[in-house]
């Protein structure tokens, strides 16, 4: 049995896999903020799945930890994770040597990718799918398994296409750059065009939207073009099956996926190129309540890319 | 001994590698038109290179090929590739036929790629690098290797980055969509925005902007930075270590490698983000005579990536 822990920035949440790739229960409880708190979440997420599947944690064949922020999974060292208050801290090896058991690390959004993989492979009966995952949270961020592994790339940046400028034109990004992709398709860039009490923002973005508000449709379509641009660019690169929309927006839903899709299909009838692609076909959303972090977690460091 | 055929618009260039990597000479012949003279002109470079190496064409354990097009790599059929006249030819099993030898047909970039990832190793001591090969030849695009393979995608137009869009407001692009990468760094975009009769119509413009010619200084400008775009989204989507400039605009040399990195350090003066991934330290340029395709595509199939 394998145990995944997904740190997030409010809440984490736990799971285990068993060997036929079946899922326990969840624990869920509020994250602590800083260092010692946060050890002290995943140490309390631990005893919980213990005592639920009435083993010690010894019994897990391993533990793994998705966190946001930079990560070195080599080593299990959180370099930093501001949301947290995390700065140098040595997560692996302190959650090891309490619990006796191998704990691997992974930044959150490429062990959430391994999750929506694991689900995709099996709906699919495939187990080394080439597949991305579209962050949109917060932020914009994308996990890529290819062939089935995790490509975390040379410094672990690879995926990290929110920074990637696609409007010369475009507002200042807090990367310092101008007119990245995060800048238009993301929870801060919704935020930001479209100010409002409700917890998703976004939500009421396309409620005003479908209610007729012509700066609401404007401001969604901005946004969905913005989604559909990130869903071409994973395309056009790296040139996998799936993309699937995964984070706080796809609570989204179907109307993401739907428009998403109305936009990619608009570019199509302009551009036989695109059209070859059928890029429409490739986006699909993550079901709600489907803990990708966590599930992928539990599976990071057997399907990692490239080895080492 | 393993031959690489390297088909061009104009010159088809072969060159074989021993067991121990090293090279043999090159064989280079004007390319015919259309599928008759394209499968003459291939086997005419087989019988030049059994020659010059005294052997029989069974005496090569396999033959690739490197062609500019869309190709199915799995089954050695060119769908189209436009400037060589050619539309649904079975290239592989033709020249099998003929050869009595395992014949591969990849995409020229592609094959280029391989090509450029074995100078690395053979330079680094490194058999299992991570590299994008950045194509400057009239369009854009990239070939990328990671761990050694090289990805394909699920529809083989991994790399096809040339047709992602950076500026709504750019030139309109001949795959139909507006603003492309190919609209700004390519040979086409140069030629377009600076006419001459220069054979290589970007060196005409870099000693024009290097004579103080204010025009040109903006167009090359544009260029690099165009450049420099693609070396970042290929940083940020895949993280590989090196981004290595091929194609017939590599000949500019070092004042094209310079150039780049001028605008990358411009960018990572504005952006820690971009300064922690150092992407000027990243690009580089293949040395001008190396037949990058060529060799390539004699290792075509051995790194291939996602296994099929």
């Amino acid at each position: 049995m394998r145990l995944g822990i997904d740190i997030g920035g409010t809440k984490t949440a736990a799971v285990a896999i068993g060997a036929d790739g079946e899922l326990s229960d969840q624990v869920r409880m509020p994250t602590g903020f800083g260092a010692e708190a946060v050890v002290a979440t995943a140490l309390r997420t631990v005893d919980r799945m213990t005592e639920i599947a009435g083993v010690e944690a010894s019994a897990f064949s391993s533990i793994g930890i998705g966190i946001p922020g930079a990560v070195d999974s080599r080593t299990g060292r959180v370099a930093h994770a501001v949301n947290l208050g995390l700065e140098g801290l040595e997560l692996g090896s302190r959650l090891a040597d309490r619990l006796g058991v191998d704990v691997r690390v992974e930044n959150d959004v490429k062990a959430a990718a391994l999750g929506a993989h694991h689900l995709l492979g099996v709906a699919d009966g495939i187990l080394a799918h080439s597949m991305a995952y579209l962050n949109l949270g917060t932020g914009l961020a994308a996990g890529i398994v290819l062939d089935g592994r995790l490509l975390r790339g040379e410094q672990g940046v690879a995926g990290e296409i929110g920074h990637i400028p696609v409007d010369p034109a475009g507002d200042r990004c807090g990367c310092g750059q101008r007119g990245c992709l995060e800048t238009v398709a993301s929870g801060w860039a919704v935020s930001r065009s479209w100010p409002t009490e409700h917890p998703l923002p976004a939500r009421a973005l396309f409620d005003a939207a479908d209610a007729g508000d012509v700066r609401a449709i404007a401001v969604r379509e901005r946004f969905l073009t913005g989604v559909a641009a990130a869903v071409r660019l994973l395309a056009l690169t790296t040139d996998v099956d799936d993309v699937v929309i995964g984070g706080g927006l796809a609570a989204l839903g179907d109307p993401l996926v739907s428009g998403t899709r109305r936009i990619l299909n608009g570019w199509a009838a302009e551009s036989a190129f695109l059209a070859s692609l059928d890029l429409a076909a490739r986006v699909q959303v993550i079901p709600i309540g489907f803990p990708a972090a966590a599930v992928g977690a539990a599976l990071v460091g057997e399907h990692q890319w490239p080895k080492s």
